[in-house]
Formats: C-alpha cells, structure tokens, sequence
C-alpha cells in the first residue's frame, strides 16, 4: 500500500489486479487506499464505435501531460473498459498502440480492463480500480467505455464528468439518444468533424439535448438499491444549470483538443461552485455500496442455504409444481 | 384468474397491470397462473432503431394470424419493451398504430411496457408479463425490444428464439455486435433489404457470425445470481449445432415474412429435437428466479436496517472514514 502512495508503478499494477479480480489482498488494500481517494478528477468518455472514441481519449491524455502556457502537466490515467463481447475486447488494446508517445511518460498509466459478467460486477471492479489510481495521485482518470448501452449508462456514473462522442455517418439516428446517454453527458463532442454530414450530426444532438433539458436529469436514481432511503432522492438541481456544449474536434490532427479540456475544466469548476461536485460524490459512493451490499447478501445467503436446496427448488420450478414466487419464499423462510 | 384462462380479455389486461407493478395481487395472480405456463414460444425481436424492427413483429403477428396453406391461425401477444429512455417511448406506441387491421382480433394481444429502472426490475417484469399471456393460450408471444445494450441482452435471455434485425445503411459496423448480442441470436434479419448495401451488412453479419461462433454461447451463464451453484453450469451444447440463418425482408412489403416463419419454426423442431428447449427453460427460469431472490434479500436486509443506519454508513463513506468493504461489513454485522 505504501508502494502505491509512493508512486510504484509495478505495486501499483499488482495492486490493480488484485482489485479487479476481487481478491481478499485486494479488498485490504483498498481500504488502505481509500481515505487517500477524493482527489481526482474522473472523466468518462463514451460513445458508439467508429466514433474515433480512443483517438480523442489519446489525444487529451497528451494533453494533459503537455499543456502548453506554462500550465503544470497533470497525472493521468486512462482506465478503458469494454463490458461487452470479449470479440471486440481487442480494438482497445489495437488503439492503445497509438499511445506509445506516452507509453514511456512515468505521469501517464494505462489500464484496459477485459472484465466480462454482471453489469454489477463491472460497475463494482472500475469503481475500485478507480480508486486506487486516484489514491495512487493520478489527478485526472478517463474512464473510456464503448459502446452506448445500459453498461455504459452504468459505468458513467462513476464519473465527475462525462463525454459524449458522436461523428457523422453513423446512421440517420444518434445511436447514444436510445440508450438515455444523452441525459447524463455533461459535454457532447462530435468527432471527425471534417466529415461531411457534420451540421446535421450537430443539430440532432442540439435537438436531443432539447428533448432531454425539461428533467433534473443528474439525480435519478440509478443505483440497483434503488429502495435503500436515501437522502439526496428529493435534491435540488444545483443553480445554475449546466448547459451542454457540443463541441467539434478532428482527433486524429489534434484539432479542437483545447476546446475539449477547457469545457472540462469548466464543468469541474461548474461543479465546485454549484455543490454538484459532493452530489455526485455522494451518488457515485452510494451507488457503489449499494452493489457491493447486494453482493455480499447474496453471497451470505447463498452460503447459508444447505447443500442441494437450490437445485431442489429450481427442479419444483421447472416441474411447475411452485411459482418463482413461492420457490423465493421456500427459500428465504428456510435461511430465516 | 379464471377469467384470464377463460380468455377474458379485460381481466388479462388488469393481471398484467397487476403484475407489471409489482402488487400484492399480482404475485397471488401470478403463482396461480405459473401452472398454465410453459406452452408459450417465446420469440425474441430485437435491433437498432431504424431497422424496421416494429413493422417485422406487426408482419409477424399478421401472418401468425393468417398463415394460408390451410394452418391453423395461432393465438399471437406482442410485449414491446423500452428499457431506454423515456423520450423514446413514443416510438413503439406510434408503430402500434399500425396495427389497427389487428386491433379488433381477439387472437392478438398488444402490452407496450413503458417501465424503466433496474435492469433487473425490466427483465423481472417482462418476465411476468409473459407468463400471464402465456397461462391465458397465447401460443406465440413476440417479446419486441429496442436497441441493442446489455438491457436487450438481459431480455433476449427471456427467449426460446432470439431473432436479430439488421437494416442496410446504419454505419459501417454492425452495432449489435458491439453489445454482444450476435452471441445469442438465433436467427438474423437484414430488414430494408430493398435498400442499397444489403450485401455488406449481410457480409458483415456473416463474417461476425464466423468470429463468435467457437463459443457454445447458449450457456453462458447470465444470472445476477451467478455465484449460485447451477446444475448446468457445465451443460453441453447439444448436437447438432444450430447455424444461425441470414434472411432478407422488406417488411413494409410483407417480403421474406413467410421465411421468417419457417426459420422459427424450424429453430423450435430443433431447441425439441436437440434438447436445447429444455435448457432454455431452465436457463430463463433461473434467471428469474435468481434475480427475485436478490430482490428479495436486499428488501429483507432493508426492513431489518434501524432507521438511519444507512445513512450513517453513507456519511462514513463519504468522509472517507471508511471504505466501502468496511461499510458493507459494518451494515451487514448490525443486521447479522
């Protein structure tokens, strides 16, 4: 642990793999860590593929390390995540490749993560391998997920602050307004700007954005222990409101980059100066609990069940001769 | 309940209210029909918007009722899910609209179920909905989603027979593939296929279909619940092997439905002939069963929490006085 907060980038990976794969030397470490957490600035990044996605996550890594104006470089660690089909789990370590520019900066850490199963299992590991980077001083985490399903909805509440990429040619649709992606992307980029079409990309994000503004739309409650009371469940939309940009950037020229890292820089101050920032602190923590809890109840009840009993109830259901309710109930009573 | 195995159409559509929230009526209802079930092919449509998707299952659900060649016309449901967003809801019902010519036939049945939250909450009240359509004779039950996340996938899983929808012209990449659905698809539709491009999507369907094929993907275990023990965790895939067909469908002009049947009812002789409708059952029932289960223990831990405690916790967390493991242990102690 004391390898980690030194700046030890081989305890570091060790540690990270410990946590990812959920081992008891892991979950100590964490604790360890974690009252050194609360410092970074997480910045998801989401988008179908084909969005050229990687390429502008690359680009804003260098960025960051080389800031130009006499800014300090900051820390950065690029944690890219593909909860989807292990087929496509090599495009992201394909597009890494085009970082070894950074590969040899001691500032910059890049972690692919190939975690298949639950939507809570996924959520859970990128939270705490999250963590540990943060606690490891990385000022900056961009969490890079593909696609614009559920996962990603998901995974992006992890973030401070999330980015939307969209380029033109994809389709008559923007594919993210299906998924409810749109209604939490803090900035909305639209990539491979210097592809025709890119007007009409703009204006249906614009027009989505429209649609999406009426509901206070950051404090829905997605956590999967929805029921839990919660405090924050009647809060306020801080003011004043945060309007989206969309911005236009040519990720593969470096083009519009700056752009892209001041209207973070902007939402993170938007953040500290509204309360947004501890709302979503608060969010994010507390939806990471709640999937920890439910994973550790049913883990414990599972332990508790006799041998045989599962399977016996399982057979009853198939046989019909009890209905998923009453087999839940068999269960629950016999654990008590 | 007698009135909804009497075919009493005004009951049904109460059940279903019923069950669909979840009430305590709805759980009596549903473990009094969970006897009648199991007579229903469930048939999975899914795809991107801008497929065609919503003009296939009306197709679908006409031809089912007007087969010709002197079959028998089969009692048809459609359950049109949006996992998604809310302001994308409108567009299921505004297909609905097409199937006026069906609304007056007493052998099709149409629920848009326009709930949202926990994925969980989704497949668990999709599932439900099924069965009380199931127990009251409907013989093909078209379970319609949109788009193509992990929500869909979750859903598909719900199916005796997945078919994917396609339609040329929507990018250069497939985007099901993308959420790992092409892995439980039983059957591929390129709808539109009147439009320029057919043969690349076809192309690129098939060439993804080669890529994911190694995988026995039937059997992979989805539940949330997957740390419980399965019998059939190590199942066989059983022989022969399903190949997944490619159709072509122009579904506005009634195209390649009939063909669409056949493939249907061709994967049904072979999920009875290979055994594999029994391992579905099994598999969806599970699911479901696993996740009520888990439903129901973090309602129990809830109840059992004295009031404040998780607050308190949260409060923990958020000071960083604690970890979330250290919180979890903590909660979970105080309840025993």
């Amino acid at each position: 642990m004391q390898a980690v907060l030194a700046g030890d980038r081989l305890a570091l990976a060790r540690t990270l793999s410990q946590v990812e794969n959920g081992t008891a030397q892991g979950r100590v470490a964490l604790s360890g860590l974690f009252g050194h957490t609360g410092n970074a600035h997480l910045v998801g990044v989401t988008g179908a593929s084909g969005t050229g996605k990687s390429s502008l996550v690359n680009q804003l890594a260098r960025s960051y390390r080389h800031p130009g104006d006499g800014k300090l470089p900051r820390q950065v660690a690029v944690v890219a995540v593909d909860p989807t089909s292990p087929f496509t789990g090599g495009a992201i370590l394909g597009d890494r490749i085009r970082m070894r520019d950074l590969a040899g900066d001691p500032g910059v850490f890049i972690r692919s993560m190939a975690t298949r199963g639950s939507l809570g299992g996924i959520a859970s590991a990128t939270a705490a391998v999250v963590q540990v980077l943060d606690a490891a001083g990385y000022e900056m985490i961009l969490i890079e997920t593909v696609g614009a399903g559920q996962s990603e909805v998901e995974i992006a509440h992890l973030a401070h602050t999330t980015v939307l990429v969209e380029a033109p040619g994809l389709g008559d649709d923007i594919q993210a307004i299906k998924a409810g992606i749109l209604e939490i992307a803090d900035v909305l980029v639209v990539n491979k700007a210097d592809l025709p079409g890119v007007e009409n990309t703009e204006r249906a994000l614009r027009g989505s954005l429209d649609l999406a503004h009426p509901m206070p739309h950051h404090f829905i409650h997605h956590g999967q222990l929805a029921s839990v009371p919660a405090q924050d469940d009647k809060a306020e939309f801080p003011q004043p409101i945060w309007e989206p940009p969309i911005l236009r950037t040519v990720a593969i020229e470096g083009t519009g980059i700056t752009g892209l890292i001041e209207a973070i820089t902007a939402h993170r101050l938007h953040l500290d100066a509204s309360g947004g920032w501890e709302l979503r602190e608060r969010w994010r923590l507390q939806t990471e609990l709640d999937i920890l809890l439910t994973n550790r109840l049913v883990e414990g009840f599972r332990s508790r069940l006799p041998a045989g009993v599962y399977e016996q109830a399982l057979e009853d259901l198939l046989g019909r001769r009890l209905s998923p309710f009453q087999v839940v109930d068999k269960l629950v009573d016999m654990v008590g």
